[in-house]
Formats: C-alpha cells, sequence, structure tokens
C-alpha cells in the first residue's frame, strides 16, 4: 500500500509555529522520520493560519526536498497554492485534492497532466458529503470519466471515498468500506482508493485502536493508500500484516522488519 | 460475532492433563474466565490423547455446565463422541464439524436436527483441502444444500473456509477471506461463517498480531464468528472495534468497557 504520512500539516501546533518561524529543523526531521517509518509520500498542508499559503507551501516543499527524495503530495483546496508548489517538485507529486464539482475537474486534471503529477479525487461535491455508498460510486465515476477525458493515466488517479469520524457518523464507516468495494467494479483495471484515515478516529478516546482497525478492514476491501501517521508503530504493525495475509509480500519470520528494511 | 472460546481443548498441556486428572478446577476455571472474557460459545474437544473419548467428553460437558450457562460447541471427528455430548447439553449446543462428504452429512445433519443443536460445515472433504475460494463454495454449497434438504434451518449453520498457516500456505490466506464473501452469494438470508482463527498463525512468532489482522480483515468481509482465544484483549479489543466500524453496536466513548460488561 502507499503510506502517505500526514504529519507535515500546518494544523499541528509544532508544524504551524515551525512554518511562521521557517523553522527548517521541525520539518526536516518530520520529514525524515515519516519516509524512513515506511512512508512512500508525504501529504504538505500548510494549514488553516498560515498567513501567506503560497509562501508557505513553496518553503515546506524546498525544505522537505532538501533532505530526502520522498515524492510530495501537496495538500490545499487552492488550486494556485499547489500550483506553485508543483513548480518546485523535483519528484513526482500527487495533488491532494479535487471534488468530483466540474470547475474543480476543470482546473486541476489540466494542472495534473501538466505538471505530471497523481490526483486525490473526493467522491463529493459542493453540495456535501455523499450519504452512503452508492452517492459515492456516482462521484467516483464522475471523476474517472473526466480523468480519461483530460488525458490522464489509470495510474495517476486515487479515488477517496471520504472517512467520516465514527462518533458522529458511525453507519458512514460501513458505507466507506462498501464504497471501496463498489469503486474496484467501476473500471478494468479497478482504481485506486485512498483514505484520509485519522479522520475516523476523531474526537474519540481510542485513536489509535480505531485507525488500525479501520485501515485492516479497507485493505481487505482494497484499499491501496492511506493518509496516516507512520510513526504510529502499531498501525504500521497492522498495515504490514494485512498486506502479507493479502501474499502482497513473502513471508518470513521476521516480516516486519523484513518490511521496513526494504 | 460470535466467539466461541477455544481454550477447552486437550491438546493444550493444562486441559489434557485435567482431563486425564478428573480436575475440574482448571476446567470451570477456563470456562468462566472465557464467558466473561465475551465468548457467547464454548469449545469443547477432549484432544488427541484422551484413552476414554466419550468419557471425556461427558466429564468435560457436565464439568463446564456446573459453572456456566454459556452455550458448548462439541468438537470431534468422532460422531459418537459428540452424540454423547449432545446427550447431556442443558442449553443449546454446536456440533463442530461435519465435511461435504456425504457420508458425514448423511450422520451429522440428522443428529444435529434430533438435539435442535447447530452445525459448523467445514468446506472441504475427503480428498482434502480445497485449492481457492471456488472450490470452497463448491463444498458450501453442498453443505447447505443438504442442510436445506434434512430441514435444518439457516440460523443452524455455520460453514468454515478452513484458514491455513500463512507461514506455510500464504496464498490460501487470502482464498478464505475472498471465499467469506463469495459463501455470502449462495442464499438470501446469507449463510453465516466462522473460522478456526488460530490456525492463520500457527508456527509464525506474531501470532497475536496475525490472529487479530486476519479476524478483522474477515469480520469487514462478512464473518459472522470464530473459534479463538477470548483472553487475548487485544484480538477482543480489535473484534470490538470492528463491529463498531461495521455498526453492529452502538458507540460510546468507552466502547469497549460497555461491550464487555453486556
Amino acid at each position: 500500500m502507499l503510506v502517505i504520512g500526514e504529519l507535515i500539516n500546518g494544523m499541528f501546533k509544532n508544524v504551524g509555529k515551525a512554518i511562521a518561524n521557517k523553522d527548517k529543523s521541525v520539518i526536516q526531521k518530520l520529514a525524515k522520520e515519516q519516509a524512513e517509518a515506511g512512508a512512500g509520500m508525504l501529504d504538505v498542508n500548510v494549514g488553516p493560519a498560515a498567513a501567506d499559503a503560497v509562501g508557505a507551501m513553496k518553503w515546506l516543499v524546498e525544505t522537505i526536498q532538501e533532505v530526502t527524495d520522498t515524492p510530495l503530495c501537496l495538500d490545499s483546496t487552492k488550486p494556485n497554492v499547489i500550483e506553485e508548489g508543483l513548480k518546485l517538485i523535483k519528484n513526482k507529486a500527487m495533488i491532494n485534492s479535487t471534488t468530483a464539482d466540474k470547475e474543480k475537474l476543470d482546473v486541476l486534471l489540466p494542472m495534473a497532466k501538466q505538471y505530471g503529477a497523481g490526483l486525490i479525487g473526493l467522491t463529493m461535491d459542493k453540495k456535501g458529503i455523499p450519504r452512503d455508498r452508492h452517492q459515492r460510486s456516482e462521484f467516483a465515476a464522475v471523476i474517472i470519466s473526466a480523468s480519461m477525458e483530460a488525458g490522464l493515466g489509470h495510474e495517476d488517479i486515487y479515488l477517496d471515498p471520504i472517512i467520516l469520524p465514527v462518533n458522529v457518523a458511525q453507519p458512514q464507516s460501513l458505507e466507506v468500506l462498501e464504497a471501496i468495494r463498489e469503486f474496484s467494479l467501476l473500471s478494468d483495471p479497478p482504481p485506486k482508493t485512498v483514505v484520509g484515515l485519522s479522520n475516523v478516529s476523531q474526537g474519540t478516546e481510542n485513536r489509535s485502536l480505531i485507525n488500525r482497525t479501520f485501515l485492516v478492514m479497507a485493505l481487505a476491501l482494497g484499499l491501496k493508500g492511506a493518509i496516516m501517521d507512520p510513526l504510529d508503530k502499531e498501525l504500521m504493525d497492522a498495515a504490514i500484516c494485512a498486506e502479507l495475509i493479502l501474499n502482497k509480500h513473502i513471508y518470513c519470520a521476521s516480516f516486519l522488519d523484513a518490511y521496513r528494511k526494504k
């Protein structure tokens, strides 16, 4: 699976402060730690409070690229913030994210194409979060079809069925799991799916348990990636073990260490 | 889900010794501990070494029923051992197990009917373990169809797709998971499935992690029960959390405690 490290996000106090103070060491430490723990990509989000979002994104991209080649996932609701980041990208990047709204797709699909970037498509539109698996699939179909028209490869699109916190929208968790399965029927080869994992446990008292349980369930149903905390060792153990059971890497007695050394 | 406690099995040294010495305290402690930890049923297996298997089964059933009303799952390859146990059962019981072989079904289905017992059907025959999900489904169809002919209710049959250890038959784990999903298409309402969970981690160095990861994946695909160790707290936490995500019990901040107190 693709582990997208979530920790470089201005909404976290330490990161928000580092952005404000241009303190590279905090960001670079998080970048290296996440990559070493198994992140194959790093999410980069300037956070809601950044005074100069474009400047902050550019500084984050440059700061991270000084210490790691791990691809970046540029995370903003503002297309211009993403584009200014993309201009600085050395490796392949991902755009996080578009919705199924035409005005978003019309801007972000050509941008992904122009910069050779991947794109996360949230299966929702401006009217809000979908109510069930079927509505999620309808939005997914819109995104896939628009991506194909825009000339993006199958490999470049990740659908995000949008997890809600289990404590406030409990029935939605099952809808998201079943949506992951339903998405796989939308094209051949099946589209890839990604989730913003930590949202499922927002506001609960058992965050790590809920996160890893949901992740393992979603992997069983075909999930291909997650924006998550790779420094949560139990979460990473669960993900590695789930992929072992799915026959994605070969069993050996020390399979957890073997995966991490890879 | 139905948790069937696995610990009263003569293959475990302490239980084998207790059976040989007619030491009730060991068995009764295991019965009470498993029931308190969340087992809704207790597996009872005299083990391979019991000199008098019928006598041992009768003694176990009586010994356990002295301290708990938790239903029992009588586990033996010998139909007469099961029948002598069934004669003593106060509560509803389960027979563990038949295969898809006609000579087994012809004996065990009428026995289940006569004693009002449930029945676990292993999706295999005397030629051995199935090679993939589809062969498992074929055996499942044989068992379901024979059960219906024998007049057993849908509620009384649990299909067991047969887990193999991930360290010796790694690709089979995925086949079992997908078989659980495939079985659900065989009848309406869908048949129930159960697994002998601990087998997946036999001979590995990470037994608890592999057990709970597999269980959570199987629950995501529709599993309804497992023969497992209810005293493994992390395993029970994972099961409770998976059922929370599947919306089987209502979220509250202390959902782990709330489930256990139920």
